[in-house]
């Protein structure tokens, strides 16, 4: 990138305080800018940063004045903290012009339908009746099984696995390494002590606006469907098992993990390492503690649950303090 | 797959009861059905879907008798429940014939030695006098190191990446992404602080009729092997370490990670994201709940342990309900 | 590899005690030394191994007096236990040529720079100005960004996937399908439910000396960088999110996961499946049991911390010993 202070006051409707032509190739945190960066004062406490900064440019919010003198270009805008997200959205924008291009050493079945400009990268695979749609990006090392369907300006990172006959809605991202639509975990345990494999037929479908992370797992159904609907967001190294349903804009950290044909309902929030056990339903709008395990369904909706078997966070804090208060004492006063 | 009602029946050993000709392409569940599936009806709870279904055939017990006029096709069987795993098995099994191929971009060593009809994908990659036998697939982007020895009728997803001289029995099934004889983790500390890498010169034995999840790590030992036996049934994203040994039959739910050298029995079952730490010996027939950490010796067989550091599962409730009382009272009362 | 016992003497700076041309090809523990193995005696509980072991060569002690009679070998070294890992070290140095190759169907970009005896495998990309360092060996299958920087002396084994712009130092290696530089986990609510992707700019530095684990993902800052400094350790699955610092020669077990912008000290030790809350600050020389939950500042160095949320190892362990009594006791007597 290579942005003058005129070019981004323009992008944020903001006004320039300072050189118009002062020139910036990269962000920087406000504690730690050099000449050629931009960065950002939004919250008090670091403002005096705005005085050391050697950031050749810092956005803030119309309403400050300094206290001493600085040496940056000023851009002033209404809200300095969201105009972070809005200038980084515009350069990425800039980066990711759509193309058409075909890498060396890919496949892409005969019977498979690409949409316009879409890259496939070298050494991925598109079997045979597979999807694309427009403006779809798959990188390199990319496995896409016979029959898949992905939706348009979806961005599948390099060594993504993706089964035959999965769904993928539009503007889908999902992260290099990502599962989806391995078997299912399941087997009938047999009379001699070995087990049956029960095999899946069924798919994965993921709605619109989803994003994956890297390593996560989503797995196949036996029969139907594991749905991940629209919004919903997915940290790294997350497993989703086979028959799960996850409601909309529900948001999980790395690493949870959710058991077999579970439904959880929409605008959840799961922390790092979270379980849930199989079979549950987890009310929408519910909240849960990082490492928290949930072995019983949730039926009411915004509870705020922590701990494992989880209960109501303020009573698991309660609970904890009398354990902790055990501990201290040697366990004699209880 | 396209079957007609009659042959179902004869798969199953069933008679029809309806129309003969009717056509499925797939399946559905019964509260789900639509003209063209077919469903299954065992548990009397889903009694009044059997008679609202759009389902074009459902498989029912010989037993069952209709309280309402229903419009689908009936096969019966003896135990509809257990003919779903046989339908399905019959369904994959035609889908899984096997060939030969050869992909392009891939890579197979002169001095390897590949069985009969085995599929190799396209841009994987055999290296120098790796065996694999016959009937086995080996799907795209799959790296096989010198040495390795897998068996026949085994399926390896596509990412999947074997370390050099690991050795895999037959009807293995290892999904995508998983990696198999990463280095074990192990570092000897020195006197400046750093540490000083141990080498892992050991390998990775898997038996016969083993699943391994996608993304799930077995490493290999530092001398000698870290063994799966036969039968042993692993999910998506566990941690197998170096000389690590698991007893036929054992099963782990996802997210599941052993430490070094530790011993497990057979016929165990571990739920998800259960701890085990290292250098321990757990008993056969041992029952682990989700999450739990187990940090001493399991002597006993048949135990079903629960919480961190694991109790017995009644004690942990007992230990628990008290817990959890003082969370509910504020803690006075005890 | 092929070594006689007197050149093993040759490498251990050790004298021989028997056949001076007895030859090995392998590693064996010392309760199972077949002919032609080599096995390491140096803990006194497995003395009578070495009168029964089979093994051609073993390695003791120059202090070890024979009790009874015994066939192998023996190469006698100032301390057998230590000249486990020398031996493993020069095996395996010699195995490690480094030699120029470049696989088939990989792609090197025209304007990136590669050192010297660089290895390049079947099937890997390297990405526009990314630069390699001499001597290192970037493996199949390997997916490596636009832009990114990898110093000398590094491994990169197969179906790792390196997001563009990350730098990497000398001497680190990577295990299989790990992920380095997927985007943070930022989202901004929006009013109506749902949200909006915060777009990440930044990138992941890593120092030298590192190991990071099969299936690990770091991911990358919004702004500024991921740190990992020179010596840290990580073993497979762990996760690190955006903006955290580990300090130098920290050793995290698998599993790991730590949110973001958390800093963590020097010569930390985490065992397996801890997780670290997003934002905190971890003392140097901290020490986690596994499976313990960090949600608070640990301040002072030396700590040693146990549980959810996570109390001094001592602490914990007495409060625990409280609450396994009222399972046994089913909490009347408290």
């Amino acid at each position: 990138m290579e942005l003058t202070a005129e070019q981004i006051a323009e992008v944020l409707g903001g006004v320039v305080d300072g050189d118009r032509e002062a020139k910036v190739t990269t962000f920087a945190r406000i504690e730690s800018g050099k000449p050629g960066s931009i960065s950002f004062y939004a919250n008090p406490k670091y403002e005096k940063y705005v005085y050391s900064s050697k950031a050749t440019i810092i956005i803030v919010n119309k309403s400050f004045e300094p206290k001493e003198s600085l040496k940056a270009t000023l851009v002033r805008v209404d809200d300095a903290y969201s105009a972070v997200a809005a200038l980084l959205d515009y350069v990425t924008a800039e980066r990711k012009k759509y193309c058409r291009h075909r890498g060396r050493h890919c496949h892409i079945a005969f019977s498979s339908k690409i949409g316009k400009k879409v890259y496939v990268g070298d050494c991925s695979f598109i079997g045979k009746k597979a999807k694309v749609g427009d403006f779809t990006k798959i990188y390199e090392q990319v496995y896409i099984g016979e029959g898949v369907e992905i939706g348009s300006r979806c961005i599948i990172y390099p060594g993504v696995k993706i089964y035959p006959g999965m769904k993928i809605g539009n503007n889908v991202i999902i992260h290099a390494n990502a599962v989806i639509g391995a078997d299912g975990f399941g087997f009938a345990p047999l009379e001699d002590g070995t087990y049956r494999k029960i095999q899946h037929t069924g798919n994965v479908i993921i709605g619109n606006d989803v994003e994956i992370g890297a390593n996560t797992c989503i797995d196949k159904s036996q029969i139907g469907s594991t749905i991940i609907n629209d919004g919903v967001k997915n940290d790294n190294l997350c497993q989703i098992a086979h028959n799960v349903e996850v409601g909309r804009n529900t948001v999980m950290s790395a690493m949870v993990g959710i058991a077999g044909s579970t439904k959880v309902g929409e605008h959840c929030i799961f922390a790092g390492q979270v379980g849930i056990a199989n079979g549950l339903k987890i009310a929408s709008n519910t909240t849960i503690g990082a490492q928290s395990g949930i072995i019983s369904n949730i039926n009411e909706e915004g509870e705020v649950l922590f701990g494992t078997p989880a209960l109501k966070h303020r009573e698991f804090l309660r609970a904890y303090a009398v354990f902790r208060r055990n501990g201290r004492g040697g366990g004699k006063q209880d």
